[in-house]
This record gives structure tokens, sequence and C-alpha cells, in this order.
């Protein structure tokens, strides 16, 4: 199965549980403005998580979508709060006004907020036969990578003001892109029941997938327009920041991004996992997306 | 005991709990942003959480301050929220300039995200001996009651625009205020080992001590200076917001704070608690502080 046809098989169930991990409603307003952009992402990392739960040979992938939903959550939570006027000022994300745009800056903040919160909430929530334990690791997994995403945005903002090195650069995204791809990684681990040492072999792994996913995306913002990405590229603010393709050239990140993709692939192929295909090719595509 | 020789007990294991739970320094800028406001407050609620844990008969109520901190950390992070630009607009919080003054509206943002998250952390990081069932369950509480807070700050921000009822006021504020108010009171009842029953119990009484808090905040910010309060009192938005006494009257506030406080002595009278005396003390001090 690759991973056109596994997005496929489990997209509407994602999105489903989204929907209904936001209800009931109490605020109508803040619901909104937290489900603006929820439904409209690649669900790229909910979806990695459920293709590493099946290549540890978890069957029942479809019982653990609520437990990966909480990642789109961190994910977009990330997203509208690098948007507002304070950060990267972007209008345009996943084809759709900006949160601050279509509602207003504070709305924004507080919709980020409620997200961010909402994936423990969720992870919290009792009813969907995960016990405690492993419902602590989650959470546990999920508050580190979320520190180190924020830690990431500041990272940024102060990298703005110079050029920094390669090894800053990819610092400053192992935080910011990386964390939370590593996160994923474990979420999938963990909820098919490996053992710390496995989780943290997946977290390594996620992180370096992370990394592929950022460089494409320098790649990408070079030759794309804002309407491909669905998201504002290049805001005055952006025009001065550090990327893989300003570092390197551009073919010199194309090579590096080749040079991570095959030694992800190398780690995949030494994990001995029982149904790696899907995984596989999920990291293909996060470093040879075209949009 | 009463509430002061209490504080007095335990202030400095919290402030250092707080100082230590912030490290280790990973990205300077962030911690410095986290941690401005951190050690400035009254600590109103790990305390009021602890007075409940001493309340239940748990006699060891040092080794839980690591539990009730972040109670802590999410109350602060809704203060600098709070006074971003594009909410309350305030300058000045507990006596220092807010962290968006002191450092910049991004890292406010970010500081406060931060805060909120860490909460989380703190709870999930399992050093302390507490068990996974009764960790999760602080985590549901203080997600529940985030969520609850967030809905109370986009209720105020829509109440600036008209008056309101007294019945949407006191809405408002127990999300905004009682929601964290309740969650304090449900970790210490949490903490101590009581059943589901009990810690409702709590959270219900919490929320009416909450509403005392409000209520006489409300009548402080009339008599009192920013620097009294050490806080921003009427931005231009505020004033027009409606408070208790603005519904009610000066005299119909008090009278109100007076039978809310009544009913909670009632209440901590009525749950047969092994040693209610801190606890009755607090929630005294909640309705008659004088800051």
């Amino acid at each position: 199965m690759n991973f056109q046809e596994f997005s496929a098989e489990h997209r509407a169930a994602l999105e489903e549980t989204l929907r209904s991990q936001l209800g009931p409603v109490s605020v109508p307003l803040l619901q909104q403005a937290m489900g603006h952009l929820l439904g409209l992402g690649k669900l790229f990392r909910p979806l990695m998580a459920l293709a590493v739960a099946r290549a540890c040979g978890q069957d029942d992938i479809g019982k653990l979508v609520p437990w990966v939903t909480p990642l789109e959550l961190i994910h977009t939570f990330t997203l509208i709060h690098d948007d507002l006027p304070c950060m990267d000022d972007a209008s345009l994300r996943r084809g759709v006004p900006a949160v601050h745009i279509q509602f207003d800056e504070a709305l924004a903040v507080l919709a980020g907020d409620a997200l961010a919160n909402y994936a423990y909430l969720q992870l919290a929530r009792n009813d969907n036969g995960l016990d405690a334990a492993r419902r602590m690791a989650l959470v546990e997994s999920a508050a580190r990578a979320t520190h180190l995403v924020v830690e990431g945005q500041v990272l940024d903002l102060e990298g703005e003001r110079r050029e920094l090195s390669l090894d800053e650069l990819k610092e400053l995204h192992r935080r910011k892109t990386g964390a939370l791809f590593s996160t994923t990684c474990e979420f999938g681990a963990i909820l098919a029941g490996c053992d710390a040492d496995v989780v943290s072999q997946f977290g390594r792994l996620g992180s370096e997938i992370g990394l592929a996913f950022q460089i494409r995306d320098d790649l990408l913002s070079l030759t794309s327009t804002d309407s491909e990405m669905g998201k504002t590229l290049a805001t005055d603010i952006e025009k001065n920041k550090s990327t893989f393709p300003r570092l390197l050239s551009v073919d010199g990140a194309e090579q590096y991004l080749e040079d991570v993709l095959r030694g992800v692939d190398d780690s995949i192929n030494s994990m001995g996992l029982v149904q790696p295909d899907v995984l596989r090719d999920i990291a293909a595509a996060a470093g040879h997306r075209s949009h």
C-alpha cells in the first residue's frame, strides 16, 4: 500500500474525528475560529503516526484515530500563532485567509490557545480504552515537542536579525519542524505498544523526516506561488530569513535532502518493521511533495 | 492555622519549584519571558490546592508542591495573553511591565504558549511518585478548565460591545475566573486521593470561591490605583466592561459577595473535612483581600 491509498482509507475518519472533537458547541465564535483551518490540511502528521503504528504490526489502525488527531490540533495551533501580525504576519494559510484575517487577532491568539489545550483534553478523555500510563506517555511526548516548537519559533524570530550558520539552522528546524514529526512517530510507536527504546528510535527517525520536510519546504518556497502552496510564502519579514537553499545553494540543498532521505530509508530498513511500506512512502513524500 | 501562616510555610518551596521547573535553560530569551511574572504573584491557586489537600487529611503537604505549581503556570499564561495589545492592552501586571512591554508582543504570545504547555509537561513527568491514573485526572481537570478560561476570554471580548445581564456576567466569570479555581480545588482533592464524587464537590466549591474572588476584584478595581493593585485596572477597552458593581451597584455587589461567601462557608462546614481551617480562611481571603 502507498501513502495515497493509505490517506484515502483514513482521511475521512480523521476529518470526522477532528470535527467531533471540537464539539459540543459552547462558545460558537471560538469554535468557528478553532475549526477554520482544521480540516484543510494534508493531515500529514496524524497519517504518519498511523503509518508508524501499521509499520509496527498494529492491525486495527482505525481505532487509533482519536489518539492521533491531537497532533493535528497542535500543528494547527502553531500555524495560527506563527501567522499572527507580530510573528510572520501571513494572511494566507491552507488556501484560505489566516485566522487573524478571517476573525481578528485576539481570536487568533485564543483559537491557537484552545487548540493546543484541546490536544491534551483529547488525550485525557478516558473513553477510548487506552490505559492511563500510555495516555500519559502521549501527553509527555506532545508536551516536550510543543515546548521545542515554541523554542524553535523564538529562534526563528531571533534569526531574522542575522544570517544563521548551517548548524544553527538545523538546530532551529530540529525544534520548529522536527520536534512535532518526532512526536508523531513516537505516538505511532506508543499506540502500537512498543518498548521505550523503540519509541525513542522512532522519535529520532521522525526528527530526520521532519528535516527532509523542511528542506523540501524551503525549496518549494523558491519556485512556487502563494496560491500553489496555499500560504503566504515570503512576507517582508521572512525575506531575510536563513533557509537551506540560501545557505547551501539550490543544488546543495537538493543534494542534502537526498542524503537525509537516504538515511531515513536506511533507518526504516534496519528497524525490522512488520509493514514498513506506507511509512517508507510517507517519508519519501515528505521530501518530494510538490506543495 | 490561618492562610497567612500557611502561605509563609509553603511559599518558598512553591517559588523554588516554579523556578526549577522552568529549567534547564535551552533558549534563554524564552525562559526569561516565561519567568518574568512567575514568582511575583500571591500564588493563591497553588496554596489553595494545598489547603484543600490538607482539609482532606493529607499530612505531608510539602511533597505535593510539584503537582500544584502547574496551576500557577496556567494562571500566568492567561494573564500574559489577556494583557496583549489585541486583548486588554494592559501594560502593568504584578507590579512590573507586562511581558509584551518588557519583551515584545511575539515573545508574550510565545511565553504564554510555553507556560500553558509546561503545565502539562510538569504533570507528565513521572519522577514524583504519583500514579499515571491520578496524573491523568490532573491533566483532564486542567485541560477542561483551561478551555473554559479561553471561552471566558472570548465572552469577555464579545461583552465589551454591549451591557451583559447578571446571568451572562456570572456565566462569563464561571469560565474566566471560576474554572481555574474549580480545578484548583479538584487538584487538592485528587492529590489527597479523594473519590470522584468528592472531587466534583470540591470543583463546585472552587467555582463559588472563584466567583467571590471576582466580585472582590471588581469592587477593588473601583477604589484602588494601578500601583496598589499592581496591574492596569481600566484600559480604554475595559472601561465599558460589565462588572458586578456596575450591574448591582456597589452596595448590591458587596451584599452579593457576602451571600456567596456564606454559601462557601456552609459548604465547607457540611463536607465533614478533617482540617478545614486553612481552606476556610483562604476562601474568606478571596472575598475580603485588599489587593
